[in-house]
This record gives C-alpha cells, sequence and structure tokens, in this order.
C-alpha cells in the first residue's frame, strides 16, 4: 500500500489545466466556467475511483468510499477554487492527495473500518465570494444558508444563482454531520517548512483572523485648480493608514501580521482627486489578545489620520475566527504518521484560515502541510516538489488509515 | 441684443438630462451611448439655430454662422464629455453658452463680418481615452490621429471604433485651420471668484500640466502565513509615494497642485499581499520651472520608498504641456466685454487643461471663466448660479461681437 508519485503528479497537472493562466498559474474563481469544469472532472475521477458521489445545498461534494461498520467516516477534504492568478497547488493539491489515498486504499485491497469520505468544499478562498470558506462555515452552523446563497461577487451576482448555473446546487442539507475526523493536506503557504529544511508540517492549529473594512469619504474635485489648501483627499488619508498598518505590525512584532489586500479608489483617474476610498485590513496572530491589541492601536491611528485630512469614514469589524486548536488525538495521530513515512517534520500553526477551522468547531480535526518554494502562494510562482508532496501525501493516507481503522 | 437667461437655464437643464445621475449629477464619457444622444440633441439645435453642421475625422462637430466677409471665424466652443458622477457645468456650459450668443444674434438680426462657429470638442475630459483634450490636440497636429485613434479605454476598446459606432466618425480632416479668434467660456472649478465675490474670470493663461505613471512590482503572497520580514508589499510602497506627492507639494508650496487620481491595485483581495500597484501623479504649477523642480523631488522619493520595501519599479513622464499664455489682444478684448457686461471680473490663470489650450497653439485664444460653487468641480455637487451664467455668456457674447466685427 502505497502511494503513486507519477499518477499524483499527472492528476496535479490534469486538473491545473483547467483554469490554467499563459504563465502557469490558476485562475479557477469558485462557481465560475473553470470551477465548473473542474468539479466535473473531479467527480469523473471519484467515481472511477468507486465513491459515492453526492452534492450538498452549498454545492460541496462529497464521495463516500464504505467501511465494514455503520460508523461516522473519515473526511479528507479541501477546495478547488483559486484566486485570480493563483498557483496549482493550494486547495487543488489536498483534493488530490485524498483521491490518491482512495487509489493506494483500493489498489491495497485495503477495507476500513470506517468509511472515507473525500469532501470539495465551495469557494474557500473567498476571492470572488465572501467571507471566505463560506460553506464549510455554513456546514459548521457558523453562518447562515440564507446569507452565504445572497453573497454577491464584485459584479452583483449571487453565489446560489453561480451555483444553480453551473448546476452544482446540491438537495442535500449542508448542515453539521457527525465525523470520525478530518484530514485536509494543504501547502504550508509560508516560509518555515522550506527555511527548515522540513517536508512535512503537523498542524497543530490555526491562527486568529479578523477583517475589517474601511471606508474613508473625502471631496471629490478637479486636480487642477483646486489649491492643496482646500483638499480633503481620500485617497492621501487612506494611504496613511496603509502605513499605519504596518508600522503596527513592526511595532507588536512577533508572528502578527497584517495587510491591506483590497483597495478601491473612486473616481479613480489621473485628473480628479479621490473622493472615496474602500480598503480591507486582515489581521492574523496566534494570540486572540494580540488581535485585539492591533485594533487597539489602529483605531487612533485611522481616527487621527482622517481628522487631519478632513475626512469621513466607517471603520467595520467584519469577520473574526479566533484561534483554532486541533484535535489533540488527531494530531498526535498525524504526526505518528509523519514519522512512519519516513518524512522530517515538526509541529507547525497555520497562519491561513482553511476549511479545517470550521471542521474542526463540530468534530475532531487536523491538518497536513507540505513545504511552499520561498515560502510563496497566491501566486503564479506557487510550487511545491513532488517528493515533498509524496510525504504527505503518505503522512494523509497513513493517518486517514489510523483514524478509520483497518478492517 | 441680449441673453435670454431662461432660454439658457431650459438648454443647461435639458442637456444635462442626458446621462444624468440619481444625485443630479452627470456621466456622460466620451463616445458612450450618452454622449451620441448628447451630440444628437445638439447638433439638432444648432441646425435649428441656422447652422451649418460638419463632422471632422476626430467627431469634433463644428456648427458656422455665414459672415459677411470671407474671413477666418471666430470659433467659439467646448466640450460635451463628462468624468463620471461629474457635474452638468463642466464642458456643456461652454457650448450652451456659445449655442445661446448664436441665438441672441440670430434674435437681434446680427451679421458680423467673420463668420462665428460652435464647436464641440471630442474626448477633452480623457476620463475614457487618455490624454485629455485629445481631439483639439490632434487639430494642433501635437498629438498623431493615428494614435489618438489607438486610444483605449480600460475595457480595450479603441477610440475610433466607438466615433464610428456611435456615427461620429466624420469625413472632414481634423487639421488646424484658420480663425480669427478661439473664445471659450468655462467653469472655474477652483474657489477664487467664489471667494473674492466676482462673476467673471477673464483668463489669461493656462498652468503647466505634467501626467506620469508609477508602476510598482511587488511580491504577491499570501496574507497569512507569510511573516512580516519577507514581505516585498507593492501597497505599502506605494502608499509612502502617495505621501510623497502631498509632501512635495506643501514643500514647495505656492500654486503648486500635486494628485494621485488613478491608483489600482493587483490581485486586489483581502488576503493577498498585493503584488502590483499602478499610480497617477498629475502635477500642476503656473511655472515649468516648478513641474521641473517637483520631478526632482519625486523622483529619488520613489526609489527610496521602493529600495526601503525591496519593490521594482517603472516611472513614465508621459505627458507634459507646457505653461500656455493667451493671445493678449484677445484677453483684452474680453476684459473688455468682460467690463461692458456689467460683471464683477478679475484676471486669472487656468489651473485646468482646456480645449483653448491646443487651440492658442494654431490661432489667438481666450477664455472666459465663471465661479464654482465651493470651488467644486468633477463632482456631482457642481453648481454656477445662472446669474453668473448670464454675466459670464454676455461676456463671450460680446467679445465674439467684437472679435467677429459687426457688420
Amino acid at each position: 500500500m502505497r502511494i503513486d508519485k507519477g499518477r499524483l503528479e499527472r492528476s496535479i497537472e490534469e486538473l491545473g489545466r483547467i483554469g490554467q493562466t499563459p504563465r502557469g498559474g490558476l485562475t479557477r474563481l469558485a462557481l465560475s466556467d473553470e470551477d465548473k469544469r473542474g468539479r466535473d472532472w473531479m467527480v469523473a475521477r471519484m467515481r472511477e475511483a468507486g465513491l459515492a458521489v453526492t452534492v450538498d445545498q452549498m454545492g460541496n461534494i462529497f464521495g463516500q468510499r464504505r467501511g465494514e461498520a455503520a460508523l461516522p467516516p473519515v473526511i479528507m477534504g479541501s477546495h478547488i477554487d483559486s484566486v485570480p492568478t493563483g498557483g496549482k497547488y493550494d486547495g487543488q493539491l489536498g483534493v488530490l492527495c485524498a483521491l490518491e489515498v482512495v487509489r493506494a486504499l483500493n489498489d491495497g485491497g485495503i477495507n476500513t473500518r470506517c468509511p472515507i469520505t473525500l469532501a470539495i468544499f465551495t469557494n474557500e478562498e473567498g476571492a470572488r465570494f465572501q467571507p471566505a470558506m463560506i460553506a464549510s462555515g455554513v456546514m459548521a452552523g457558523k453562518i447562515a444558508l440564507e446569507d452565504a446563497y445572497n453573497a454577491r461577487d464584485k459584479d452583483g451576482i449571487r453565489l446560489v444563482d453561480e451555483l444553480e448555473r453551473i448546476g452544482y446546487l446540491g438537495a442535500e442539507p449542508c448542515v453539521a454531520r457527525p465525523f470520525r475526523a478530518y484530514l485536509e493536506l494543504h501547502i504550508e503557504q509560508g516560509p518555515f517548512l522550506e527555511e527548515e529544511g522540513l517536508t512535512v508540517g503537523v498542524v497543530e492549529g490555526i491562527v486568529a483572523i479578523a477583517w475589517s473594512r474601511l471606508t474613508i469619504h473625502g471631496v471629490q474635485d478637479h486636480a487642477g485648480p483646486t489649491p492643496m489648501r482646500v483638499r480633503h483627499d481620500a485617497l492621501v488619508a487612506a494611504a496613511e493608514v496603509v502605513g499605519g498598518v504596518r508600522r503596527v505590525a513592526r511595532e507588536i512584532g512577533g508572528d502578527l501580521v497584517a495587510t491591506v489586500g483590497n483597495f478601491v479608489v473612486a473616481p479613480n483617474i489621473v485628473n480628479a482627486i479621490p473622493g472615496r476610498v474602500m480598503l480591507s485590513i486582515d489581521t492574523r496572530d496566534p494570540s486572540d489578545a494580540t488581535l485585539d491589541r492591533a485594533r487597539a492601536m489602529l483605531e487612533p491611528i485611522v481616527r487621527d489620520v482622517c481628522a487631519r485630512e478632513g475626512v469621513r469614514y466607517e471603520l467595520e469589524h467584519y469577520w473574526r475566527v479566533p484561534y483554532t486548536p486541533f484535535d489533540r488525538d488527531v494530531v498526535d495521530t498525524v504526526e505518528r504518521a509523519a514519522k512512519a513515512s519516513g518524512a522530517r517534520y515538526r509541529r507547525i500553526r497555520s497562519g491561513a484560515g482553511h476549511d479545517a477551522q470550521y471542521m474542526a468547531a463540530i468534530g475532531p480535526a487536523g491538518m497536513v502541510f507540505v513545504p511552499s518554494r520561498d515560502g510563496r502562494s497566491h501566486c503564479e510562482e506557487e510550487f511545491t516538489a513532488i517528493d515533498d508532496i509524496e510525504h504527505g501525501a503518505t503522512t494523509l493516507l497513513l493517518a486517514a488509515l489510523d483514524l478509520a481503522g483497518r478492517a
């Protein structure tokens, strides 16, 4: 019973062609035509592997391999949507390693006591519909189905309408289901494993994440005849906030990261003083208290900057996930599996949110990380060597088998 | 012979309904469907007023009222395109006051020695196609017709294709034509006339303008697992440049204005470190030397900021218009007309570019300003009181009659 490295590599290539960018990256936004084609490809592969496929109300896809006992399943999952000009590893690698685990079990003629389920979650990235991980969030009861259905992309298109359009609006209720364990393999998306020459990360938990939205209302005016002394420039204020966010991260230090990623200026033409800027602030830290401290430092910065420029603002703290520790037994099981796989490993924390975060709220969960070259992800340069992937996939296989129990 | 204030007010309202925004402003981008409807409305009014209408290769519209002598015309012109969510006065007021001048001459049965021509220039704003004032630029021989035709809007649509689509790709060559004088009435777009309780500005010249484009290439990465120490954030660098532009304007002082108006972030999602920012820098001053000084101060700021963040950049200085003094005789004529109209007036410089700038390169030109409430323009709140407009239109009428010569 072993991972077939060549087969796994081919499936990464094949699925990676759906939505491939000219520079070898991936643009497969949630519920886009590319996502539909990726889903169709996955469903075909899952059926070939003998899985019984169902789709729930949020378009989450489940493929079940039967177990010998009437027990809750071990679920292995991730997502296949990507950010714009993202890479071929974030998300789809976890799904394809889970598929490879099923294939390896099939090849070995191995039966398990618990069923084993492969799960593909809708809109994990939050690049098209917000918030991120919306479908596992609904499943965990943290996001109302109706709110998720009414999420709109930047063109005003509703999530539910896109689910229907691409044929993935399933009938199965999207609610918490019992499971023996949830396992997710994912790229690290950070530099630590590579820097330390390791091949597998045993994920202990996911950092706390807070998302805020700042809207600054200045006075739109002509860039020529408007003297500097009378200006109320939304962009000048917003730019100072960007500097302030960086300063807060530097002052607090430690593991805190703070990012302004979304930044939209109106009317956004060369010869008009910007009248409005909307920007996002993403802060993350293992400690919820540190996020509180960052927020407490940011609020007066925003207030002072806006007062100085004479502009109004609204600051909304609209999404927050506390630190998520993974289940101790699952983490121990993953660690034993990593050791048995021959990987060089260590325990690590995830700086990114994953569906595992919501799954941890409704059952025992854990994750397996593999290294990211140069620590990079959410970009076309995203890459993980196949030998590292093999260690990760073997860890996933051994952990899943341990948790499901050999029949 | 007098301006009919009520008639003028009605035409401002009527043309202002084409492209009107819910909040009473105007969105009539160059060569859009709204621009076509505005042009059609104007052409109908020009024909009603007895003008012979022609359209040139750049879609500039000319309506000629015959003169008694075979002499070059006095041209009165402006534009009817607007910025997004702009106002009902910028551009269209100059065209409608010129129309009202023709109507007033008709009502009074007054013949002139020189013909009088009403001109409507294409794409003055530069909000849809760049550069601004593209069509008078072609006419003045400063922009190649082919370059103008190939200008693309943000969706990649070419100017020439839009000209053809809306039916305003005329046959008449767009080249310098002889004229006795060019006169343009326009809103001031600045605070000075209102602050000083004046109703008319006699424009002596237009400030020098420089447009630059800065593209910053950082490293796109995931906002979560990427520690602060390894980041190369294009937005953090760009934000510092925005602050630098403001600082340069403050340090140089005087009449210099400097604005970052266009600011585009990629990939522009909450959880990705921005990999690229493109921003515009617009600087203006009556003195060309001051613009050189601003540029000399800006370049090291950009260099240092980008070095500090470890990002690459390209800085292109892609458009520059020197200070444009208007023709002394035309300015004197406008001043006499302002006095005769009963306006409270003073000489003033324009901080905004106008088609008059290019027309001044090929013949004697001048402008008439009317006040802008709170100095505001390029916004829905743009407003000029009808009594001020009446003084401006009367000044335009008297100046045009003086220059064309009563027959």
